[in-house]
């Protein structure tokens, strides 16, 4: 494995020894004791292109807590500004010579484009709606800390799943490994295109999540509505929102993802996000660094 | 100690205890002899809510001069912007585990409710008018240059104080440790509610720094002049601007605070704040270092 | 040498010395082996007033190669807005006691200003259209790389050379280093007074480029031509573009140089830009880590 483009490309075994890795150094520091000069010397450059804290924050926590240094490159005050070619400002971040790159950018392809010209392993941070696959490797991992195994459970991915790449990094991470996924979202919101064989699709979050082990939910954007059959927020959340009454379609044990942030009141109630013994949310952000230093690692350490 | 949050929360031995670090770390960085990996391995993650570049790059520094890794956060193109709320952000932000996080923002009471709410300690760099402690003890490390207490000095702190978390902070730790604290101001541009017991006040800088052993000026700031009885810069100056003139009524010996940025003309003339043997402004600015570096050292070494 | 303000204040041996330290470092970068804590505890602080990633990315890697830490104050947020004078804003920086400081200014004279306020090495990188010493060695690095020597070499700088630091700092270095410097400019873009002695002046690209050893394209930018008696970008091609055939004049073995970010189709072709056997574009921002890496160093290390 060079470069860390979509899930699609990865074969099962890879995904397993991510996952593992992702646990060892969950579970390394936990205990505060890990190799925190594993990447010493190294410099891992940010480019993204599209606006993010959270994934920048992880990915800069991440390469730190291997004792990379990072350097964040900035798109907006760039040479792109300057109507410099995207392939051209590539081609000179290149010529630097980074030890990685990680990418962001709301063009699909971008990163594997990148990925191509460059001389570092690139780690995909999102693109366009087609994927985010450090998001699904975080997800699976935090479904094993309640779950043995991901093989033949039923994972619910609700909301407006046609636009987004958490949902289909995780669709295809998901069936790779055996679960069953299922896509929940009124037929504006749902893809036209299935990213996996064996997905089945659902137009009310109560059929939907029927028995699922895992229900995600996803974040719904407000302009996405305008263009569907739901007006606005309050009939969304009528129809889709998770309230406790909702989620006891699901298993008494389901637990709840979502990739945040999250519109409260909107595609998930206060009190299924707030509840602790259900909501997997700030998990996910935790081991979002320990899955990033397994992928920074994974690929940096020839 | 877990958090710095206020000065109004310490007590007198752990003021003194934090100057007397902050000196050490003067007196060692002068020698070029201090533990530079005290903090190896360590994430300090700044929140600013609030332009700033002078206090931010002061904590950037002072963490690194002690080799922890700093992570910048930037609120302009976080997920605030997509509707998060602020404690879910909060939230997300210490699943990632920085081992400090320093905060300003312009709502009262923020870094409290994010102290209560996160894992690790966290540092107050200014919120709204109340308190911006780490401000407050540069200055107290500054005038102890020159003084030998601070206990029965006279320190009348000038100018907007009514809008001034550093007027406030001063004050509470002015009084804390026996000092004599004076406000002085127009009516407009006086506290309604004085932070401290035993705070005089007066409306004349004549009057309000005769005899005094510090004076403080404070940054006016021109939307503030509307709403007062001032209409503009020339009649504050003409009024309550520091001049080596009116710098006669304090004491023969007086020294000027100002924490930056100064308007010249308008709250202090040049020569006053170019005057090297009274205008302490550059010593502030330099005790900013070792002061942080006291702070997050003292609250980090757990 | 105590900064590095301009090829102008340079002599002939210090030149070379750091054109010898950038190529220790380029052999070293290769080989792998170099002391990477060369600068380990020290800070390098960036002051960029003018929008860059290129630059201010390249120093930036180049300080960490070194171990060094980096802070980057950011201009558009800083006490600058708030009406704070440039000396007051560089006092009080300087008063955080950085280990050098990486200045970019739209005045001329703004570093060298700098290097007499502050107690540290102050690198200019880029002053107005007068200096941008690092990208001219940088330049020679690259120049090095294929001819034995820059003494005799002929280098036509071509484009909008009135307005370039790049121009200016280039052809300083290159007739202090023996080399023949030619302008090639239409009337408009051509400087009034020339920046060293023994420059010859073209206003023709076939003339201007015969027989060169080196051909330097300059970036021409939208804003300049409405001002010179070119109306547009094919208007400039037509006659200031280097293609292939242009490209003919010169000798059989000449190198195209460009600072970048380049304009395809208005200063170049994309056959003349992506011709790897006579474009050392990718090369030239290769060298630049290794060049700053140098200067850094030189200036950093007592």
């Amino acid at each position: 494995m060079k470069h860390l483009i979509s899930i699609e490309s990865l074969q099962k075994d890879q995904i397993q020894n991510i996952l593992d890795r992702a646990k060892y150094y969950r579970d390394a520091m936990i205990d505060g004791k890990w190799d925190r000069k594993k990447l010493e010397g190294k410099i891992v450059l940010t480019l993204f292109f599209e606006n993010s804290t959270r994934t920048l924050t992880s990915f800069d926590i991440a390469a730190k807590r291997l004792g990379a240094d990072v350097v964040n490159w900035n798109a907006e005050v760039s040479s792109l500004k300057k109507d410099e070619t995207f392939s051209d400002t590539i081609d000179t971040l290149s010529a630097m010579e980074p030890d990685a790159i990680v990418i962001r950018h709301h063009e699909y392809g971008a990163p594997d484009f990148v990925s191509k010209r460059v001389n570092c392993p690139v780690i995909n941070a999102g693109d366009s709606w087609r994927e985010h696959p450090t998001q699904a490797l975080l997800d699976a991992v935090t479904i094993l800390q309640e779950k043995e195994t991901l093989e033949g459970l039923t994972v619910s991915i609700c909301g407006d799943v046609a636009h987004s790449r958490v949902a289909n990094s995780n669709a295809k991470l998901l069936t790779t490994m055996g679960a069953n996924v299922r896509f929940v979202a009124p037929e504006m919101l749902m893809p036209q295109k299935l990213p996996a064989k064996g997905i089945e699709c659902f137009d009310t979050l109560e059929d939907g999540i029927k028995d699922a082990d895992i229900v995600m939910m996803l974040r719904i954007q407000k302009e996405r509505m305008d263009r569907s059959e739901i007006p606005d927020d309050a009939a969304y959340f009528n129809k889709y929102g998770l309230t406790p009454e909702r989620l006891k379609h699901a298993k008494p044990d389901a637990f709840i993802l979502h990739p945040g942030p999250a519109n409260r009141g909107v595609e998930i109630s206060d009190e299924v996000m707030d509840d602790p013994t259900r909501s997997m949310m700030k998990r996910q952000v935790a081991n979002g660094v320990p899955t990033r230093m397994a992928v920074l690692d994974m690929l940096m350490e020839n």
